[in-house]
């Protein structure tokens, strides 16, 4: 391991896991160093999984984080769409249980004039993941080679589709070695994978919707508002716009959870209609997307405007445009039985009344991946046809035997497991709970909110 | 990696990870699963790497660390030593520069009718190793095979080899991942690794040197404190008699460094010659030995009974059994020129008079290292002819001119790179500097003193 000490210096990846395990800043040569020698297969997992875990109990810097995002997002292709008139901006959840925005927001920004290149991952955990809720759209192809991404891009003004192997391949080698070695949980390793594959789109805004509350990874709002805040930072010192929403997943967003049932979700809300709290989460976030890109002088204006776009079936037809040129079969916006259909279904019906006081998210999360929704392994299929429609949300009234909640299902014994988690996950109070707002908080000082 | 949930229960890497990340506390099951499938092959370097990491940085309580050698002596063979009939008792110092003390106390215990069963190390970084020091006698074997040790245990009442394949397997595989993911230096991994090999080796008890000061690994007092109480506690949880003294490494120990100059150095003692330091530490050391090894009611008798045995020639006339029955050469013990011999010497002389006030020991170690006599690295080979004599020692009085040192080489470049080390590492003073005392501190409940 020792190097010849001629300049530039070559860094000792012991050196790099020492300085770190001491609690000593490391400098962007050694981290670029490190992150570029681990890329390339000359550092082993065995060190680099040492050095993670020093990170996540010793923290890093401001400065040390930007670097290591800049290692990432440089450690392999970096998209130049700097042949599109308009300006590139991505919005990017940290995940939650019901979050379909992306599916709302990519068309609608587009029909509003931005251009928003999303690269998106799939569901991990409790959470579900917008590449699994495309492709219950039959035919739909996320798998798309960068040149095709790009020219669906042009034509329509949005592309989704999922990492590729030219973009931060360090990140994907480095996020399969966290999920393994305890090390996911840092806010800093969180921030670099996040804006390493974010960054490497050529936008040049980001809005972040970061989540908090039971169904989500961050279950506390001082930990999401940090994160968020590292997140901000680190993209504005690299020259972007970032704005950071702060919001609620201590229930699920919108009524629906499961893949094909979300498709159905999207559709109504991009029709003017849909549940209130995601219709609401959509147009504060298309606000900042419109505001940030630089077609709508505020956020409120961005926002009016969004309004407008789903009125008018802009938006919608938007959609149909990316699901055609994608490869899927957009008569499923017309007719939801051309959607995967679950075989059978039942209900969970409440016990007591009064008022649904409190929703376990995660476990409301859990049900669906038990149903088959999600995937436990990243080497797990997904079922899309399964899932939960809600009946009521948190503030509801209930009343004895009224149904809580609808499940999808393929297999009976699945159905009980998710029947069970669902019922422990609401809970019936004789008064109503004091209501969560939405939206907690903004971060970032990328233009005004007016 | 999940499991069928049936008992007993096997563990989950990833859950033995998470917990030590966030500082809870390991049951036995946990760390004896995690070790036995490590040392199976069953877990990867790099989930083991980063729990090491994570020990590092949180810590062990005790049951852990009690837990944790367990499994890494139960890895391997435990010799069962009980058809000797008498107590059988190790020593083991944490290393430091000059140590030669295990060459003397072996035959020196083993005359006063202890069994000593010592299993050693090769010396690295700046310290030299016990291994490496017998080697300087020409054809001794320190490669016996585990019934081949025995025999020699039981002829002799001391035999001294290398780590065999079969004691504390788990310590091997543990030792060179740690070295190359800087997740040595923990109080509780180094304890685990030096008493599961030690409890491995049969013994009834056990005395530990633990060096402090600036040749030694813990170079300050409170740390080299710490670790002992861990190794006595730890050893005292598995039913051993444990006893350690903090003794001083601020300079090295006696006047000879190199393998066979220290072998001069040992016979020196075992003749009732000697330097002063070395001779005092030797009996303290001894004097413990004895008094665990129930042949001496106390240590101060088992101190006079060990000067007894080496005046009369006994401790001696038990070292030449060994080295005969060993394969080496015993002409050595009277013939110094049948050990390897340097080429060249060369005097350090001083520039100044006074008082030598300080040496930096680490420095004089590694001047011993680049003169060939000590390994940078564990596949580097060792020269046994080199190294330095040492003429004065700190509280001397130095005239200009007058020898601090002398260099036994064979290479002149690495000569003057050592000749700067040392120049470097003596600090010469007006007035003499207050006396170190050699035993700092004892540890452990094992028996009075007097």
């Amino acid at each position: 391991m020792s190097q010849p000490s001629s300049a530039p210096p070559a860094i000792r990846a012991i050196d790099v896991i020492r300085k770190k395990r001491d609690g000593v800043e490391l400098s962007r040569h050694e981290i670029e160093g490190f992150i570029n020698a681990y890329t390339n297969g000359d550092i082993p997992d065995y060190q680099v999984s040492a050095w993670l875990m020093a990170v996540v109990l010793r923290g890093m810097t401001r400065p040390e984080t930007a670097a290591l995002t800049d290692a990432m997002l440089h450690s392999g292709e970096v998209l130049n769409l700097s042949s599109l008139p308009a300006r590139k901006v991505d919005k990017h959840s940290t995940g939650g249980v019901g979050d379909k925005t992306s599916l709302v927001l990519a068309p609608l920004a587009a029909a509003a004039g931005v251009a928003v290149p999303m690269i998106s991952g799939r569901g991990l955990g409790h959470t579900g993941g917008t590449l699994d809720k495309l492709e219950a759209i039959p035919g739909f192809n996320v798998n798309l080679p960068v040149a095709e991404f790009r020219s669906v891009l042009a034509v329509c003004g949005c592309a989704m589709i999922g990492q590729t192997a030219e973009i931060a391949p360090a990140d994907r080698k480095l996020y399969a070695l966290r999920d393994v070695t305890g090390t996911v949980e840092s806010p800093y390793l969180i921030c670099a994978s996040i804006m390493s594959k974010k960054l490497a789109e050529g936008i040049d805004a980001l809005v972040l919707d970061v989540k908090t509350g039971s169904g989500a990874f961050m279950k506390n709002e001082q930990d999401a508002v940090f994160l968020a805040e590292l997140m901000v930072e680190t993209g504005e010192r690299m020259g972007k716009q970032v704005v950071a929403l702060i919001t609620d997943m201590d229930q699920p967003l919108g009524n629906m959870i499961g893949n094909a049932l979300e498709v159905v979700e999207v559709v109504e809300v991009l029709r003017g209609a849909g549940p209130e709290d995601l219709r609401e989460l959509c147009l504060e976030l298309s606000g900042w997307m419109l505001h940030l890109g630089g077609v709508a002088k505020t956020v409120s204006h961005g926002k009016e405007q969004s309004a407008k776009l789903i009125s008018s079936g802009k938006a919608l037809e938007k959609f149909r445009q990316m699901v055609e040129l994608q490869g899927g079969d957009a008569r499923v916006i017309d007719d939801a039985k051309k959607l995967p259909q679950a075989q059978h279904l039942t209900q969970v019906k409440s016990a007591n009344a009064g008022y649904l006081t409190l929703m376990q998210c995660e476990q409301i999360g859990t049900a669906c991946v038990i149903l088959g929704g999600g995937r436990e392994r990243k080497e797990d299929s997904v079922d899309p046809a399964v899932g939960i429609v809600l009946h009521k949300k948190v503030g509801d009234r209930v009343d004895v035997g009224e149904p809580l909640a609808t499940i999808y299902y393929n297999a009976e014994s699945k159905a009980q497991r998710a029947r069970q988690l669902i019922e422990q996950s609401c809970e019936i109070g004789i008064a109503p709970p004091a209501k969560r707002s939405l939206l907690h908080r903004i971060i970032g000082k990328s233009g005004d909110r007016n």
